[in-house]
């Protein structure tokens, strides 16, 4: 018999009655009836009821173990009594009589329990992570997480990609987020630095020759700590050669549909081939952001031609002066309080922004100073456009047209939620599109480059000499579930002449691009497929899927929001000649560690 | 039409003759046969070939095009002559016709040819790597190498094995090896460093009660670079919970024994459940290595005892002084010159040895200096123990035991190669087992641990406290292929007072040991099941399958052996800010680097 076990413990059911078995776990909860001992034994697989009564001299043994100690249990299983059946436990028609035990590891008292839902703070937790992820949640969080990624590489490989890796320790990169940096012990006061992105190395493997490159790729920011962000995350990250936007939706929808479908647990998702495609500029409009959350059906609408010449002198202002109003329905508030629609202005306000102004209507009436200094009957017109019926409210955001916009989107998330209009059980997909390649920088008051200078203008050379910059889109992209963004992608810029036109419309030369892009444009003279990408999140992909708010619930050893790992006590002080060997020195040098070090020469494989 | 290629370059046979395609792909070569051009159009899939005569405007821009420009050519189908048929190339029965070009990418003159066999200097080669993989060994490295990958994930996933993600920015670790160092910048003075293998944490999975653990991981050695060692490198890293060693062997056989198989294109490969088990103190006689080479058919032998009093009085002393004598045979070597024999000598002093003694054995009759003084009837009685024949030769390594050993591993895999004893076209597995717990360190007078201190001791605690240090076995095992070690591993200790009581026999304290490893002690304070595993070197693998001698053949982006990567500029110099931000300055500090920054928040995706 194996020395530890013949059966996981969730693998007994009604067809092993009778048989001798030898199981192995931790003990997850004990409960004394009265000389009767029920042990529950947990591993990975699950959990198994095991029974010490006074005949059993596994009793006393089990009886003075902590919780969380090891145990291995030779014992028959028996069927439980009708009544006692577990319905809900995989192997809860049965029980293990236990014949014999075996201490494999006894549990000093816990710093946190294991068993039950209580929640712990997350020092502790973290502290802890080996106690912390034995819990019935975070396990199969992480479960999650592997079957996720390990379903992600099967469709990409479906799909005739493979998987490249690519350099940790490479070169800083010109990306906009701060560098994790590495010193170099053989090129001294020189520094690695770890990958923002593999996007370099990815273009690097087209310009190679390789036509699908994907990978799930950790990738490094130095960046302050939030609930969606961590130091180190990953991404799927892909490249295409020969390909035009249309090829990668094409490629992506089945893969992202496909995971979730996989694991959505029941909720919808919308179906491969029908991700909508939402234009930039209309995206701003309709929902005030460029991550569209679409279980929301509230769509913004702009009517500052409605306002030109209004009774509303303040509107009437913004829109002279240049500005927008832009409006977000509440459908079916006829029954809600003038002080729903006065917390919603208020709320505005603790936002930072002007005031959000409102129309109430009640069986076609309408009410608030902006219908009564409007008039009903232009007020009324303004319904009919928008398709309004008669128990519909009106939310008002006026401004700068960024302001406006900016208002009614954080509006309308606020209106669906307190509405109760966000679908629920569902993951909606969407595009964002046709953003523009060039902005107008008013504090540098110039022209740059509106997101990401190595996308493909759309029109090529053609439309950077022959348009207004600022009319030229990017075949650019973004992939949006509920609200968030889970990758942006492009067409990349392949060719060196057009590069170079891109850039010095956004004022820089061609030495300039020269010397800051180096390795990219050197690659792309000595023959450069047209290529592009994309690179989801998978941290907010496993986020997403276990409903969960935070990213760290998703990792198996994630750092707290301080950039520590309070497990292995990273980052932590280094020895005076690990400096020296690397050519650096600290600038408050710290107290030395005075812990003696015990010599080992391996303790890995 | 597709814009770029209906087809890929590999995609095209007899079937399709007649047909309108659009394919895309790099101009491998050119063939001017007076009028009419042959291009070879090259992609990740194929080749195929591309005629323009002057009826097509093709001919022209081809004529003026330098290879490796990326050309997108409509044409037609046609068959070739049967004369001019290829029947090497997939693609070999067909041409395309071209009736149109559009050229994707014109190339610069190249600083180094794609097209032909010829090698380059090496850094030539890794400056312009985007060249150098595409070239057809290159290609074909890196798709096996992620072939390879993809087949190990399955193997390991089908066994119920899944795939975590363990921290890449971490603590330091107590490893042999150099830590490479990441400056914290939200703690000052501290570091994080990058993991030189994940153990630590795949323990603690197996302690957090996740069953079977795989990763293809990243790890990282800040060590002097090598031909088969590189800074960072990739393991299947693995970990198991309640197994003993016998359940690792079992696991591991057919995966290792698989991926060979399928790759080994026509080479045997042991077969899973036939590994040789060979205990370490048996290897280290019979191959003078921990590391033997199963192709090589030769053994060696202790003849120590024959020589206790012997005629030949050098052997004598040194077997007075506690000295070993090995030989290694020298099969059918009658025909061989005293030159070969000699030359075998003068290649051991090279290698800084005393010397190779040998016996030659002509149709019976023995030659040589030993031979003489030790007198033939003695030397036939010791050859007849080793059943050695009439026409054998045989070397003598001798001297102190490790000396000893050492040199007759040496000589034999030398005499091996020489007399082409080398077996070819397979891959030979076993298993190193059995090394011992402790040994005695002759520089610090002490007993301190041979291999790994995390190693179960077999026989646990009785062992520990009942035996001879010297005399207890660990539950390690190497994993050894045609000569490399492939990895090590082990089953761990999971028993603190156990863990304990080896480190006070290597003359540590707890406090020693509680100071040093109080991350892994504390986890398995609180139920740790017992647990084992091993990590396989994946470039080495690969290296071994691809029939590469280096290691950067099978990593697409490979720094050179300065630690540089030539293609990114890495390491490189970095920002009076960005060293500001860490709280670090470099002791020589670098000139600055003087080139203008663009400006770009978002390069990547």
């Amino acid at each position: 018999m194996h020395p530890y076990r013949t059966h996981t413990c969730g693998q007994l059911s009604a067809a092993n009655v009778g048989e001798t078995v030898r199981i192995s776990g931790w003990v997850h909860r004990k409960r004394d009836h009265g000389g009767v001992l029920f042990v529950d034994l947990r591993d990975h697989y699950g959990m198994t009821q095991v029974v010490a009564d006074e005949d059993s001299p596994a009793l006393e043994v089990l009886d003075r173990l902590r919780v969380e100690s090891v145990v291995t249990i030779d014992g028959e299983v028996k069927a439980r009594a009708e009544s006692t059946v577990n319905p809900n436990l995989a192997t809860g028609e049965i029980e293990v009589f236990a014949r014999s035990i075996t201490v494999q590891s006894r549990a000093d008292e816990l710093p946190m329990p294991v068993a039950g839902e209580q929640e712990y703070p997350e020092d502790i937790r973290l502290k802890n992570r080996f106690l912390d992820l034995r819990r019935d949640k975070m396990h199969a969080n992480i479960v999650l997480r592997s079957k996720v990624i390990s379903s992600l590489r099967r469709r990409m490989t479906d799909q005739g990609f493979l998987e490249y890796q690519t350099p940790i320790l490479t070169a800083s990169s010109p990306e906009g987020a701060r560098d994790f940096l590495v010193p170099s012990r053989l090129h001294a006061g020189k520094f690695y630095a770890l990958p923002q992105a593999p996007q370099m190395f990815k273009q690097m493997l087209m310009v190679s020759g390789f036509d699908r490159y994907f990978q799930i790729a950790p990738c490094f920011r130095d960046e302050d700590l939030r609930a969606d962000r961590s130091l180190e995350f990953y991404q799927l990250d892909f490249e295409m050669s020969y390909v035009t936007q249309e090829d990668v939706f094409q490629m992506l929808e089945p893969v992202l549909a496909g995971v979730f479908e996989e694991f959505a647990d029941g909720a919808t998702v919308t179906p491969a081939g029908e991700f909508p495609r939402i234009p930039y500029a209309e995206c701003l409009l309709k929902y005030g952001s460029d991550k569209p959350d679409l279980r929301n059906p509230l769509i913004i609408s702009d009517v500052t031609a409605h306002f030109e010449q209004s009774g509303f002198g303040l509107f009437e202002k913004i829109v002279g002066g240049g500005g927008k109003v832009r409006v977000i329905p509440a459908p079916n508030t006829a029954d809600k309080s003038r002080k729903f629609f006065d917390d919603m202005n208020n709320w505005a306000r603790g936002e930072g922004f002007a005031g959000l102004g409102y129309v109430t209507r009640k069986g076609g009436e309408f009410g608030g100073p902006i219908a009564k200094n409007h008039g009903a009957d232009r007020m009324e017109a303004l319904y009919n456009e928008l398709g309004l019926g008669p128990d519909d409210g009106l939310f008002f955001a006026a401004g700068k047209e960024k302001d406006a916009a900016k208002l009614a989107g954080a509006a309308r998330t606020r209106v669906g939620e307190e509405l109760g209009l966000i679908e629920q059980g569902c993951f909606k997909f969407c595009w964002i599109v046709d953003f523009p390649m060039f902005e107008y920088d008013e504090e540098l008051k110039k022209i740059d480059f509106s997101h990401n200078p190595f996308s493909m203008p759309q029109g090529e050379m053609e439309a950077l000499e022959g348009k207004d910059p600022l009319d030229i889109l990017a075949w650019q992209y973004d992939i949006v579930c509920n609200g968030y963004e889970l990758s942006s992608g492009a067409i990349r810029n392949h060719r060196p002449d057009i590069m170079y036109k891109a850039f010095e419309i956004a004022g820089y030369s061609q030495e300039e691009v020269d010397a800051n892009f180096s390795g990219m444009i050197n690659a792309f003279k000595y023959g450069a497929p047209p290529h592009g990408g994309s690179a989801p999140g998978i941290d907010r992909i496993v986020m997403l899927l276990a409903g969960e708010q935070a990213i760290r619930e998703v990792i198996a050893f994630p750092m707290n929001q301080r950039g520590e790992d309070l497990m292995m006590q990273a980052p932590t002080q280094v020895s005076p000649k690990q400096l020296r060997e690397l050519h650096i020195r600290t600038i408050d040098p710290p107290k030395a560690d005075p812990a003696k070090q015990v010599r080992t020469d391996n303790i890995g494989d």
